[in-house]
């Protein structure tokens, strides 16, 4: 089985028929015609239960993620998210309550980042739970971010911290028994509920070069802007931004390390690039927005992506991200 | 378990937070800003193996089926079909092979219906195939044929011929082999490869006053024009047209007969109301288009939806449409 990005593109791409609403589908939005001015930016995403969460995960969680991985798209394109269209395949013997939780994670995350189910579709399975949202997201035309826009000379950012995610599906896998509860908690809960940069990503527009978030893992992610940018990626592994339990569970052996970090996924947060000019203003909104922005490497010339301890030796990698049809490599 | 109508309305209506594009969830698109002059009508619906077809049908037409059920519901809002997005979740062990023949039969509907795929997502599942496609067409402001503007004293409209796609089904499911083998092989066609009406819809703006395409079954979906416009639908049972492979096939004993042609659904004709004063301008936009448009009835004050057979009397239902959660009674 050839992985999903050489599927996508020897399957779906001709189907674009050139359409520069696609984006040659490399990146994570379409961008269609809005209201005066500006752009939808438009994303889709399926989760199936067993492969993107546990079926017996929290349903109004299961709601949440689905939501926020979604609006993390859009927010990494500096979009700002206004409509979400739902269609549910709920098993037939789906129970009412189940229901009623998952619509109430879907309410507080429509309350909290300000969208509105405008529309969808509910079917039965005999499978395990599908889901995808349509998310629509408006950005003023032509300011989108887009993977491709990396140059040679920029500083690669990222916001929050890495890892957490990856950890955190160890620890729902039933790892990490001899870390301190509340780093348990605290990786297992950023797993179930990424938290979308949305406040970030229509700031980054003007600051930022190219743009994406990272959720297949931060080496095959920064991969896919090299690519789309026709450059190369330098990250230097010590200024990697670990959260408090991140470290914790690096520390107590978790999974395979530094590896699980970069390569894990899950993270939700916003990769971009941006000229060495915009350092200070990156700074100021990082403040402003009391977000960890972290400067982690360089856009040099060149292709690929590359990883370097303290020494400016390579770190190799056996894997850089998830894929869904070889179940690891990537 | 309550109906999916039902399920909606108390789940995922709240969440439309009130805005107007998602017209309350009741119809079959969502409406909003789009080009100068212009608004997006966006519908998403979901398949899956083993409920909307079976899982052994020919992989080309399963993504054809999939393009047009979406396109007749652009089609009844009078919108013009532009752009796709597709989620698909294959089984782990799909086949090449199968995956180019899907692929084939999505190239060909894009083609045939000028439409591009812009967006989507590829994921994997170890449950029966789900497909989700969000289709997006443009309709000129405030034209777009809704469900809620049935007026008392309108005539009640379909396009082409009732019943096949039912009857089509049960062909599939191995009934009807006393029939000719080419009603059989019409009825199954047309089971299998709805003719989204995407010439006709547009048309229909400024001479219908409601719309929508029949894919719950006739009676059922005239149930939602009229109970979203508040008014009474009366159809009379001797002016459904019927193909002739479907009177072949009720001559022949299929299904429940007239109760199958009205119920059955996956009809994907649009049926629509107008104004008397609009019968001759259809009747020649039914020779232009070539495409049989029939009075099948008309709209009166009150509310709900009757048959009557040619004494005037009533032809009483057992059930009025296919529903995803008690598996027949609508």
């Amino acid at each position: 089985m050839a992985d999903e990005f050489d599927l996508i593109k020897r399957l779906f791409l001709p189907l674009a028929g050139g359409r520069p609403e696609a984006l040659n589908l490399s990146d994570d939005v379409a961008l269609i015609a809005g209201p005066p001015g500006q752009q939808w930016a438009v994303t889709k995403d399926a989760i199936v239960a067993g492969v993107h969460f546990f079926p017996d995960d929290p349903p109004g969680q299961i709601a949440q993620k689905l939501v926020r991985v979604n609006l993390s798209d859009l927010a990494a394109k500096g979009a700002e998210p206004r409509f979400l269209l739902l269609a549910t395949c709920f098993p037939q013997n789906v129970e009412e309550g189940w229901l009623d939780r998952f619509a109430s994670g879907l309410k507080a995350d429509c309350a909290m980042f300000g969208v509105a189910v405008i529309g969808g579709d509910t079917v039965s399975t005999a499978g395990p739970l599908v889901l995808t949202l349509t998310a629509m997201g408006l950005v003023p035309e032509n300011t989108a971010l887009l993977r491709s826009n990396a140059r040679s000379g920029d500083m690669i950012w990222l916001s929050g911290s890495l890892g957490d995610g990856a950890l955190g599906l160890l620890v729902a896998k039933g790892e990490g028994k001899s870390l301190p509860k509340a780093c348990a908690e605290a990786l297992l809960d950023r797993y179930r509920l990424p938290r979308p940069r949305v406040a970030l990503g229509p700031r980054l527009r003007g600051l930022a070069h190219a743009s994406m978030d990272v959720s297949d893992g931060l080496m095959a992610d920064l991969g896919h802007i090299c690519e789309a940018s026709g450059v190369r990626g330098v990250v230097e592994a010590d200024l990697l931004p670990l959260s408090e339990a991140g470290r914790a569970a690096l520390d107590a052996g978790m999974g395979e390390g530094l590896a699980t970090v970069v390569t894990g996924g899950d993270d939700y947060e916003i990769l971009f690039t941006a000229p060495p000019s915009a350092e200070k203003d990156l700074l100021g909104l990082s403040r402003e927005l009391d977000l960890r922005l972290t400067r982690i490497g360089r856009v040099t010339t060149g292709e690929g992506v590359t990883l370097l301890d303290r020494a400016g030796q390579e770190i190799p990698l056996a894997r850089a991200g998830y894929n869904h049809f070889r179940g690891d490599a990537g």
